[in-house]
C-alpha cells in the first residue's frame, strides 16, 4: 500500500490558522484520515524523512505520531513504521476535499421534538431594544449608579471571594432572599418570609418554570387580554390552552362559564398594558375564584415600584390566606436588565418543589450579583434609587403627555399613572399607517394592539419613555405630529 | 352600624413592625378589613379623633384614608363620615384573631401538575458541597486569580457599563461567543464559528433545554451506566426513557438492539465517573449509528482541560459531518462555579431554535460575567491558569495516588489520567460499611455504585482531589488506612 504523501501534510497543516507546529501536525494527520485522503493500513512517511520534508524537528514529528496513536488514529510497530489505524469507511473519492460521508444507511435526519416545535412556534420572547424614542420597556441606564455598584462588587469580591465564586444556594442567598421579604412587606403588603423567596435571573425563568411544575398539557391558564406577550408564550410553548380575559374598568373580568382554570396570571397592579389597577372587590373575586376551583393565582408585580401618582396598591398576595398565590417581582427594571435577578414569593406548599425544579433547570443564581444586590438594600440605596427615578420618570411621563396633548392630539394616553411606557389609543383602523409613518420619521411606536387576542384590539401604541429626556420626547412627539390622525403624512 | 374602635388599629399597628405611622396606620386599616374585624358598612372614626387617640397628626390619618379609598376599602362620604366599603364575606367569628375565610366553596387543593410531579420525583440536582477530603467536583477556588479577575471586572464596568447592564444577546456576547470557538477550534478539535455557539449558565441548563427542544414523552436516551446523574435527572425530569449502555474497555457499548434511540448522551473525552476516554473506533461506530437511526449526538465535554498524562482526546465533534453532534462545555470548573458560564455548539440546524428556546427560558446570560470571561481568554490568562491548574492538579493527584497506595492499598484507582476526582473500586460488598466508616472519621466517600443503574454496581468512591493540598490529601487517606478492607474499624 502507498505511503501518505508529505506535501498532502503539508496542505492540511496550512488549512489549519492556529497552533503550534506539533498541534498542527496532529491535526493535519487527523483530518487525512477523517477526510479520506489517507486510509487504513496506509503507511506514513518516517519520521526522519516527514521531519525533513516539512522543515520540523524530527523530536515534534515523534510526538505527533504519538498523540495520534494514544487516539487510535495510528499504530506504530518497531522496525515496521507507522499506519493509518483505522476504517473511516469512507465513500467519497479518495484524494478529494469532499465531505467525509461514513458507510452505511444514512436515516431520516434528527428534528425537533414536538414539543421543541411547539416552544419555536410561539416565536419566542423579545427583550426591549436599546432606548430611543419610542421603544418600549427599559429604564433609565444613565440614572444608575454604576459607581457605587462597582465598590459593593468589589467589596464583596474582595472580602467573600472564596465564598461567592463556589456554589450556591439553589433558593437564593439567604441574604438577599431577607432583603427581598422585607422590601415586600414593606413596599408591597407582600406576607412571606425569606424562606418563600426564590431567587432567580428572570421573571421569564419565573413564568417557565411554573409552566413546568403546575402545568400539564391542555391545561386551561386564563390571561388578560391584552396581556404580557412574554406570559402568554411561556404558558402557550409548555402547551396550556390560553383562556383570554377581556378587562373592564375594575381590570380583567371574571366569567365563571370559562373552562376551569388551572392557573390564573394577572398583573392586578398595574395592568400590562394597560396601567389600570385592578379594583379591591375583583381581586377578592378572583381570590375566591381560585379556592373554589382549585387555581393557582399568579401576581406578576412587573413595575409597580414605578407609580407616579398614588402609593400602589398592595399586593393581591397579601389577601390570600390559603397559599394559592405565587408573586412574581424582577430587579431588570428597579436595578438594571443585566443584573439577571428575580424572584418568586412561594406559598409554604410550593416551596421544595419550585427549589427542585430550578435546580435541574440552571442550578443557582450567580452568587456575587446576589451579594451585591442584598448590599445595595441593606445599605438603603435601593430605596433611594427607586425615589429617584419615580421622580425622575414621573418629569418624563409628565413631558410625555404634554407633547402628546401639543403635537399629537389624536392618540389619547389611557392610564398614565405608572410605569415605564404609556399605552396611547389611535383612531380605530389608523395604527398600521400612523406606524409606517412613524417609521419613516424614525420613531419607533410598539404596538398596542398586537397584545389584544380575543377581545377586539384596540389601535394605540405602547411609547416608551423613562430612558429619554423630556426634549428627546418633545422632538420625537413634534415628529409624530407631522402624521394626521389618519396616518397620513402632512410634512 | 357600630364605630371602628381605634385601640382595634392601635393593636393593628402595633404588629406592623416596620414603615413609617402612615405606612402602619394603612396596613392596620387594611388588615382589619381583612381579617373581619372591621365589615362591611361599619364606620370609621373620624380623623381627627382618631388623630387624637393614635397620637398621629390628623394629616397623616387624612392620607390613610385616602391611600385606602383608592385601594378601594373605605368610601368616604361627605359630611357623614367614611365607612368600610367591601364585603369581605367573611365566615370568621368577628373580633378574633381568626385566619380569614372567604364565603364560597373551597374546592380542591391546587397541586404541582404531573410533569411537575415526575420532575420533583427525580430529587432534582446536587451541587458540590465546600471543599473537604474527598467531596467530589469542585476547583481549587484559592488557586483563581481573583485579582486580576475584578480588574478586568473594574475596567469593563468603568469602560461599558451602560451597554452590558443593558439586555444582551440572547445566544451570547459576540465577543465570548467568538473567544469560546477559537479555543475549542485549537484545543477540543471542535470544528465550529461563533455563531454555533450558546451561552448558558451551566451545562445543566444545557441539558435542560435539549431535553426541552429534542425529547419527547417517552423517547429513548442512550446513556453511559455508570453516567452522569445531572443528565440522568435532566432526561427523565422531562418524561424520556432512559436506555442503559454498560461500558466496556472501549468505552459505552454500543448493541443495536437497543430501543432506537432519539438522542445518545456520551462523556467520550473523560467517561464520567470512571475516567476512561472512548476509543477511536467506537467514537466512529456511535457516529454510524447515530446517522442510521437519526439520533441526537449529546458530547458532554465536561472536565476535559483537566488531562495530566497526554493530550485530550479531541472532542467526538469534530468527526461528524452531517451535524448530529451537540456539544456542551462549561466554565464551572475551568473558571469558577459561581461565574454562570457554560455553553453548547449547535449544529446549524439547531442554532434558531435552541435561541428561541432560551429567550423562553430566561433571557440572556449576565453580560458583564461574559465581557470579563472573553477578556480572560484573549489576553491568555485562561491558557495560563489552565496551564498551572494542570500542574497543580497533576501533584495532586499523584498526591492521591501515592496515600492510597500507602494508607488504603483496598481501594483500587480505576483511570486516574485526569479529571478533579479519582474512581477507586473497593472489595465487593463493602462499600456501604467502609464509607460508614469514613464518615465516623470525617472523611466524605463520595459513593461510586449509587451511579450505576442496569450495569452491575461496582463498589467504590469518587473522591475529589483537586481542592485539596496534598498534606490534606494525605491526612484523609491516613485516616481511612485505619479501617479495614472490609469496612471494619481497625483503631
Amino acid at each position: 500500500m502507498a505511503t501518505i504523501k508529505p506535501r498532502l501534510l503539508l496542505a492540511l497543516m496550512e488549512t489549519q490558522a492556529t497552533g503550534g507546529r506539533r498541534a498542527r501536525l496532529c491535526a493535519a494527520l487527523r483530518e487525512a484520515v477523517r477526510s479520506g485522503q489517507a486510509v487504513l493500513g496506509e503507511r506514513l512517511p518516517s519520521s526522519r524523512h516527514l521531519a525533513q520534508d516539512l522543515g520540523l524537528s524530527r523530536v515534534t514529528v515523534e510526538a505527533a505520531y504519538a498523540q495520534l496513536e494514544t487516539e487510535g488514529y495510528l499504530r506504530r510497530q518497531v522496525g515496521q513504521g507507522s499506519f493509518v489505524a483505522i476504517d473511516m469507511n469512507t465513500t467519497a473519492p479518495r484524494k478529494t476535499d469532499g465531505p467525509l460521508r461514513l458507510a452505511g444507511a444514512v436515516g431520516a435526519r434528527p428534528g425537533l421534538s414536538a414539543r421543541g416545535q411547539r416552544m419555536v412556534e410561539t416565536g419566542g420572547c423579545h427583550e426591549p431594544e436599546r432606548p430611543r424614542a419610542f421603544v418600549a420597556g427599559s429604564p433609565d441606564l444613565q440614572a444608575f449608579p454604576t459607581g457605587l455598584w462597582r465598590q459593593l462588587l468589589q467589596r464583596r469580591l474582595r472580602q467573600d471571594a472564596a465564598s461567592l465564586m463556589f456554589y450556591g444556594d439553589p433558593q437564593g442567598l439567604p441574604a438577599l432572599r431577607e432583603a427581598i421579604a422585607r422590601y415586600l412587606g414593606l413596599s408591597r403588603g407582600v406576607r412571606c418570609h425569606a424562606g418563600q423567596v426564590l431567587v432567580l435571573t428572570s421573571s421569564q425563568q419565573a413564568l417557565q418554570l411554573l409552566s413546568a411544575t403546575l402545568l400539564d398539557d391542555g391545561d386551561a391558564v386564563w390571561m388578560e387580554d391584552p396581556g404580557y406577550a412574554g406570559a402568554r408564550t411561556a404558558f402557550s410553548a409548555s402547551g396550556a390552552r390560553l383562556v383570554d380575559m377581556p378587562l373592564d374598568d375594575e381590570g380583567a373580568t371574571l366569567d365563571a362559564a370559562r373552562p376551569a382554570p388551572r392557573m390564573i396570571y394577572l398583573t392586578p397592579s398595574h395592568q400590562f398594558p394597560t396601567g389600570r389597577a385592578m379594583s379591591l372587590a375583583r381581586r377578592l373575586a378572583f381570590i375566591a375564584h381560585a379556592r373554589a376551583t382549585g387555581a393557582w393565582l399568579i401576581e406578576d408585580d412587573y413595575d409597580s415600584e414605578f407609580l407616579y401618582d398614588h402609593q400602589p396598591t398592595p399586593a393581591l398576595q397579601g389577601l390570600d390566606d390559603l397559599g394559592q398565590v405565587v408573586y412574581i417581582g424582577t430587579f431588570s427594571k428597579s436595578l438594571f436588565p443585566s443584573v439577571r435577578l428575580a424572584y418568586m414569593v412561594l406559598p409554604e406548599a410550593l416551596i421544595g418543589p419550585l427549589v427542585t425544579a430550578r435546580t435541574i433547570y440552571d442550578g443557582h443564581p450567580s452568587q456575587p450579583m446576589q451579594a451585591v444586590a442584598a448590599d445595595f438594600m441593606d445599605q438603603g440605596h435601593f430605596a433611594a434609587h427607586l425615589r429617584l427615578m419615580r421622580q425622575l420618570y414621573r418629569s418624563r411621563r409628565d413631558a410625555l403627555l404634554q407633547a402628546l396633548h401639543s403635537h399629537v392630539p389624536w392618540a389619547t394616553p389611557m392610564d398614565s399613572r405608572g410605569g415605564l411606557q404609556m399605552a396611547v389609543r389611535l383612531p380605530e383602523g389608523s395604527e398600521q399607517a400612523c406606524t409606517r409613518q412613524a417609521a419613516g420619521l424614525g420613531v419607533a411606536t410598539p404596538s398596542l394592539s398586537e397584545l389584544y387576542h380575543t377581545a377586539p384590539a384596540v389601535a394605540g401604541w405602547r411609547l416608551g419613555f423613562a430612558a429619554l429626556t423630556p426634549d428627546a420626547i418633545d422632538a420625537a412627539a413634534r415628529a409624530l405630529g407631522r402624521i394626521s390622525a389618519h396616518g397620513q403624512y402632512r410634512g
